[in-house]
């Protein structure tokens, strides 16, 4: 049984794990979350497998001096890099956002042939075409990096023509394999979604990991009796690496709320 | 007098500086060069001032261990933030890429309107405004920080619809304010010449600071008779703090021929 005191500590390369705080503070409003954004290192997902682990070790020790009970890996590139690392050297359950999000789709296609599109890293280290296929062996699974879409997501540039052209030309092979269902495998996608659903057509569903990893959030911290359940104002606190001003005026679109003050710490 | 033996060393933070390389390689045969990408942190341009000044001192810190007679600031961000700071505590020659950018605006101008491009650091840091300004008070300066240029170039996506469209909507201030020159304030939008050039039309002639800051090079090492004259065999030498293998892949653009091997360091 983990602490019930403690907070759930999520880290990402900068904001966009946002997306994934908003999807675990709706479903669970009385559990403390504390949030990291590496915005001194951001971005995760242009960078190799090594730097990312180590960059997500970092993260994680900033998070555990901070008195928390369970770690989200919020960053699909650090999940899909560094999460078996990290469940081995830490002492609490450590969720990533690759599995849940694969999970999702094998539950939404129905041709199991689907899309991933994510950053350069998370796409090469081919982990969600590794986890839906041990999910399920059926499943064909097509994936695109899609390198334009973190800078788009982040100035704010998410509708109009050029995101459309910019999504286009990224989609239009996994349109050609005839996908169903479609992974949004980074949390800045999310922003740029009603564009992405537009380029694709009504017949493609569309994958938000962040709401499928909150469901896996919650369920670890039932069954492990670690869910507040008196905690009538809640907590939400939020660390940078760098550049704490722009991290909460950037963020708010990610979370859809104001973020207030945002403390900057050091590695 | 500075060390005849020693190298040009230069850092930029990624692969942006190597057109600051290759034109100093191409001015300058005789001289050993030694470049360092800092791509575990990349991009500086879209980070703060104090982080921008502490990874500047840490890739000086890099290159003053190998045995260099002048050291080439060739990231226009850490240009802007960190050179007051480098020159402060270094003992050789450090030059950046700002003031020989801003002096070849000012020899090319006839209008004395001139157009600054860069990264959202290089732009807010007001660096080039405050450098043409102190060199002629005559002159107006419009800014325009273009974040989407940097992902286009490092994914090599520099011609065609979509970077033209980008190009528009980021120049069209500059083009109302009827400038007769544009500088390329980040070492990545030569890549993006041609497309700038046709969106600003023939009438507004380019900078690109690299050609000027090689200028500056030879000058200093002229002065203090530290040239080298009898070097037949220069070497280049590469350095990157993450992913050596896809530096000297996208590297090869930026350099206009092969890189080679790239050595990797940590900090």
């Amino acid at each position: 049984m983990y602490e019930r005191g403690g907070a759930i500590g999520i880290f990402d390369s900068g904001v966009g794990g946002l997306t994934v705080v908003r999807q675990i503070a709706s479903r669970l409003p009385r559990e403390d979350i504390i949030y990291l954004g590496d915005t001194a290192r951001v971005p995760y997902g242009t960078k190799s497998a090594e730097t990312v682990v180590r960059y997500a070790h970092s993260c994680a020790g900033i998070l555990l001096k901070r008195h928390i009970k369970l770690l989200v890996v919020a960053c699909n590139t650090a999940s899909a890099f560094a999460l078996d690392s990290l469940r081995e050297s830490l002492d609490l359950p450590v969720v990533g956002v690759v599995e849940p999000g694969a999970r999702a789709a094998l539950e939404k296609t129905k041709t199991m042939k689907i899309g991933i599109i994510g950053t350069r890293g998370t796409i090469t280290s081919g982990e969600y075409q590794h986890t839906l296929q041990r999910l399920d062996p059926k499943v064909r699974v097509f994936s695109k990096a899609c390198p334009l879409f973190v800078p788009l997501a982040e100035e704010g540039w998410t509708t109009g023509d050029v995101p459309a052209q910019i999504a286009a030309a990224y989609l239009c092979e996994l349109i050609e394999h005839e996908v169903d269902t479609v992974v949004l495998g980074c949390t800045h996608y999310p922003l740029l979604r009603e564009t992405i659903a537009s380029v694709l057509g009504p017949s493609v569903a569309l994958v938000d990991s962040a709401e499928a990893t909150s469901e896996v959030v919650e369920k670890i911290l039932a069954s492990t009796d670690a869910l507040c359940t008196s905690n009538s104002e809640r907590s939400l606190h939020f660390l940078a690496s760098d550049a704490p001003e722009r991290f909460a005026q950037i963020g708010k679109a990610f979370l859809d709320h104001d973020i207030g003050d945002v403390e900057w710490v050091d590695f």
